[in-house]
């Protein structure tokens, strides 16, 4: 029935297209050639609005310009708010892996845009003469502009989203070092005890960690402001008017609120995917961190019975389909798993950065799918280890201490005062009898009572220390 | 309303299911503590077939050894014959990346099989005194034998679905071959003019190194066959009956029609992720092959006017939005974005497979995720580059003989005439002055016309020769 | 003073070699040309010997088709023989890392052998109208079929050397089996406590592992005796004889005593990289599970007071500059580094492979790099584990044994007497009581205690058994 | 004989050390203990000097401290001025691979300052009753402060060569890029032809990118400042005066000049190896850059005669063994496989960060080792890349010219005067036919001649511009 498909044309030929679809002829090939994953862009809602973000700011600026007249202008304009609105997005369909360098995804934009706007101005959809979503709605753009800055506006977003989870995440350890701050503890070393600390202080580099990490990623952000809008094809700006791409930046500040700016040399900014491959690796430091994190709360509650057993994860489900009463760390668990595949992502980017040619890197349609994943799971890996597990871990006090006063390793303590070779000797006998080190250095009269039990008083062993006495 | 949930009970205590839900409380606690990809397991079908397959040969197992009586065997046995027809797929909701070492999965599993199990025998679903999840349907079992087993089958079929969809672009390449077999062109080592070829045998290179790929799956498939049903939790067995592997797999075999083994040593095989690894690096090696083929056929392909331009890859899209007329290698490209996510799943898998601890490896989700990601992309970019792509690849072949009579390559095959001394001279003359090798070796007399020509025969540069003459 | 250099000539111009140099002006640039790591391709003698095999087979193939007159063809094959002795690797001085796929280190071998043999037929070095490094030494060769070649014989030898390094340490891990075969202790999934196994079991696994990995390197090893000789620039076989491809495997089988055989597919043998990716990802695959095997080392024997405590390393070495007698696992943590090493190797030869480009992989040299890298620190780690590490690892039995007996997981056992739900209450009592599997299940009259006695039986523990009592 | 050997003691028992060693027990069996490289620290002589830096600030801030007396403490800085002048670098012995967290590396520092320092005050080698190397070398420091801190010295030194190295690269592709501005030719996306530039324009995003970099290296060198020295054993300062962290970084400060601060958090700082991962990232971000570069600088060059052919490379040496006259771009190849070796080196940090567990990254000697590497081979690749490759590029002005003259591509800047549609028609006639654009349009009377001349004018192609006419 004729009635249900429109027919459209490009340089292959004539193609029906669903007659209510918004999108066109380019956007069906697309959807033929790229059957790979199932996933549609429009996954991404912030790539969309991007997407739109972009094509509202070329409008305008080629209104200023004289360029594109006001009626078709306005149109364009309001059918992209429409879509930074949140609607229309089930017309975004392309795969999410896509060959082409993100032309695909470009021409879907400019496709739903033209056939809105053409709504609005109250012509049918794929009536292209008055409306074309090349000559009109990608004026004075080529996808090799559009695409790249459209995944540095949608990752922006994203990075903070993701800042402030990890904000969330931090603020649960600094409670928890606050909560912690006098329960004594064994430090360890390469899994061997070492020496006093608390675990207060064990929580608070947590926070530490994820603070700094907040920073670097603030600064990768940074980066990925400076876009290529005005390039066109190349960077050479073909095509475009001299004035275009300072006005189109300042739109995309206005309308963005992004701290946007236009890269000097858009030739080099065109081919580089160094921003993004910058903040991929931001991102793997962030998943290497978090990963060490959740292996040590793991370790650090393993037992209950034939483990360290030293402070315990609230139990959020039965750990075992066999093993009865048993519970597991699960939480930390599938951070862990979030966190090696954001490290795998960060090869992808890696390999699809490194193979870019020439003018034009094609392959930011994987970056792109990368960023995007990493970022999202981290973002919720983030806020479910602080919800589900770091918010309930409690501390086996008793056993800390017991831990602490059963040590070998407070004789480090004592070296400012007996030397390194008596503190082996003492050391070593503790080890081989199962006798305390404070019982040792009073036998053999290294040290009198009071002040053994100065050096050792749990206060002073926490921190830099005066020498309490000198020969 | 009481009417829409029902509540069920765990070792955290009771919990309201949707009341018509075949997944149960342990399902319903798995879903809010990983809510990371949105993504959940009935993505991947033959993860879930596989599951209903292992519950239905240890159940057949369990009657067999009089564990289980026949009533409640039967009902479990129709219940998964119902899911491995595809039925309540739906039911299976925890996402695909998860804590817990596949728990929440196996859970997953036997609360669906036994709500569907419990509704056959006429009871309600809950209604978990007449038919337990953990006692009936996960009898004999624990998830560390059922999700690596479940993961081996799925994957299993996974690969030889791979393997076809690479036989097909194999024959694809060779028919090109074929037809190119005797289309003369220059061979180049590293981008620079070498010696005489054909694009046949160009072509053939390409079919050959995906049938080597095919065996190398072959082959890692064979090691994911080794299965470690009868471990239960650790390996020992504990809670199973010594003659249960055996029956299991026995059952399993004739379920699947996988030639399927028990290991050995179950308490390796159940903390080892080794054939994983080994899948993984093959699946990685095959991404290597096909993106270094992707790259030389965009490499070819390349002009139209300022490239090699020495084949044309068929048009399947407009190329650009601002440049009219260009058309890309899309398909190509997508598969080179395929191979790079491969890679990065590999690394994914690597970094899990490292960080198995003591009797289990807990993070075998994402390394199921991963392979599952990876095999399902490799076999659509394979069918697509075949559709798409070689099979409508055309030779330009003017420009490729011209390449070869315009070459100074030819000189190499001189090389046993006029000794590799003259022949360097002839070739820095022939680049300086922009002669040809053939003019010049006739000038300086160094070999008759007759013998020359004969020596750069089109029919003799491509193949071994013996001496033409013999000074 | 002319006594001190010879004058040598490239298509470059003339250049100065030192008079005692058996390398000649290609070596000469190339060391200029390459100033990378300053290691020479001499730190690699299996290398050295490998190009010398072959320059021998292609000299006798040579000799036999009537190409190679008698006079010049002893002379290469005495100094081959030489080389292959261990003499003149002092003269192979180009860089580990450089370009040119090869063609200096190809260039460097004729260039030595030709030189040396010179000197044996009474000639001065550099006298090459009297026997040519290309014309004679590398007649019916190439770089392209002669530097994979030679990589794949050196690579097998070291592989096998890796290899005989893996059995020492899997019969290291199968003594401890043997010797720990009755100590029971508490097995643990998900660093949480599970069921009972012994020690024995555990240190099997690792066994089973190393063996396991045994197997696949050598299916691996067999690949690589695929080798292209014959192939000459591109695999056409341009300037060699059509009988040639043939012979020289034969030589080479001969004097190397490895199963080689010549590629169906020339063209695709030389282009193609597989055979050292497949290498490299079971390399890998190595790398994971020795990682894995020692952490699992370094968290057994964590404490001594403060940790698991259930094994002891031997001590090699103060562990600490600051804390007196403290001794740390330093070799699994060196073994953990070298794994470390070889899985960034793996990662820089997939770049190298997926990097090759038309009829040639210019970057073979990194991947011979790094391979011989993995491949030898592999085996120095296997070697130290074993010597410095396993062989004197001691279990602490009295804790191992404390462990089980104080263990809720033994509820695990009861689970086919008593069901998952009662035995769910039980562990959850007994971990909020402190209080003893045994005492509850008695208290609760769940089962009588010569029946649960008989259950929890050590003997029985282990291993899967039948039903003790059938209600 | 006696005289060749002392015997030195420590925890394990008594031990023969050479009698000239400056080296002693702890080196000796730690020389032993790790024979996985065989390649000494002693080759990284800004480690060496980075420790001798280190070891002088803590005896320094000790005598402040009042806790070494001026003779001692002036002996040891005396011979740490040595080591950091480039003596006794000879007796740094241990491997680069090494298990204990650096303890290997510290105690040989310590040994060898020890020793050194007997020398200077009249005692034997060995005679620690005067001079101990634990008690008074190593007083106030752990290797887990000195370790990392010596890292990051060394690094930073590292890093500022390579910025050094890459400045100079840049400034070559600057010197190319004003050399080529006025050179139009064709640029490409997706290896098709797309507008026209100049070749100019082309190098100076070379340059650029590299510019970049530095700048991202600065940064990253920045967070390597953060140091932990006063941290002690795990970070809490035990046996340091409170004093002492200040004293030292001031003195560390002064001595090596570097920007250095002490962490805030000295646990968080002892356990984190963020700065390393960091800095990782950005040299692999560095090599995807000149890997990229280096790919452009081949695929420009490629031919002579069936290639692209646009620029020459000099000839540095001969391509090819067989191939008579063959020149290969054998300087970007070493420096994609230098590429190739950082990128997987980062991954080798990568897992080794990921490893670390409490309040120790025992791992830090691989990274140390990795990122050695990176830098030294990152920086002898750049100069090597503009010495011997980029200073000597020519271009071949009449081919780029013909390029674009023979483009279809020109037509995207009719596109603002015809509209997408009717230039797609054009450039579909031209590519089928394979006549120009130029006369097609004039053909078909889309444009006035002038008119089209004018916006085809080189001058104004490769920039953007207002509107020539309107309509």
């Amino acid at each position: 029935m004729t009635n249900d498909t429109r027919s459209e044309h490009d340089l292959l030929g004539n193609r029906d297209v669903p007659a209510d679809a918004y999108y066109g002829v380019h956007t069906l090939r697309a959807v033929e050639n790229f059957p790979i994953t199932g996933i549609p862009i429009s996954i991404y809602p912030e790539l969309i609005s991007a997407l739109a973000a972009i094509k509202q700011a070329a409008a305008l600026s080629n209104m200023e310009l004289g360029l594109l007249d006001k009626i078709r202008g306005d149109a364009i304009n309001a059918a992209c708010e429409e879509i930074r609105a949140g609607r229309l997005h089930d017309q975004f369909v392309v795969d999410v892996i896509q060959g082409g360098a993100g032309t695909s995804t470009n021409m879907n934009a400019n496709e739903v845009i033209a056939n809105r706007a053409l709504e609005i101005l109250g012509h049918g959809k794929g009536d292209y003469g008055h409306l074309h979503p090349n000559e009109q709605v990608n004026m004075s753009q080529s996808t090799n502009d559009v695409y790249p800055t459209a995944l540095k506006i949608a990752t922006y977003h994203g990075v903070f989203h993701l800042i402030d989870a990890m904000a969330v995440l931090r603020k649960g350890f600094e409670r928890k070092a606050d909560e912690f701050k006098d329960v004594l503890k064994m430090g360890r070393t390469q899994l061997q005890d070492a020496v006093p600390m608390t675990l207060g202080q064990e929580f608070s580099t947590y926070g530490v960690m994820i603070g700094e990490d907040e920073d670097r990623l603030r600064e990768a952000a940074l980066l990925i402001c400076e876009i290529n809008m005005g390039a066109t094809a190349i960077g050479t700006g073909i095509a475009s008017h001299p004035d275009y791409a300072r006005l189109v930046c300042k739109h995309l500040v206005a309308i963005t609120g992004m701290p946007l700016v236009t890269a000097v040399n858009l030739i080099e900014a065109t081919q580089d995917c160094g921003a993004f491959v910058q903040l991929s690796g931001v991102l793997k430091r962030v998943a290497v961190k978090i990963s060490k994190i959740c292996n040590d709360l793991r370790l650090l509650s393993s037992g209950p019975r034939a483990g360290l057993n030293e402070i315990n994860l609230p139990a959020v489900q039965a750990g075992s389909s066999i093993m009865p009463g048993k519970v597991n760390p699960v939480i930390p668990e599938v951070v862990n798993q979030v966190a090696f595949e954001v490290i795998g992502n960060d090869l992808t980017v890696t390999f699809a950065a490194e193979a870019g040619q020439l003018q034009l890197n094609a392959f930011e349609p994987i970056i792109a799918h990368s960023l995007f994943k990493s970022v999202s799971h981290l973002r919720e890996a983030c806020l479910t280890l602080e919800k589900r597990c770091v918010s309930g871990i409690t501390a086996n006090r008793e056993r800390l201490r017991a831990y602490v006063e059963n040590s070998i390793g407070l004789v480090t303590a004592l070296n400012p005062y007996i030397g390194y070779a008596n503190a082996t000797a003492v050391a070593v006998e503790a080890h081989e009898t199962g006798r305390s080190v404070y019982d040792l250095v009073l036998e053999k009269g290294l040290l009198p009572a009071a002040t053994l039990a100065a050096i050792l008083h749990p206060d002073v062993l926490t921190k830099p220390q005066s020498m309490l006495i000198r020969e």
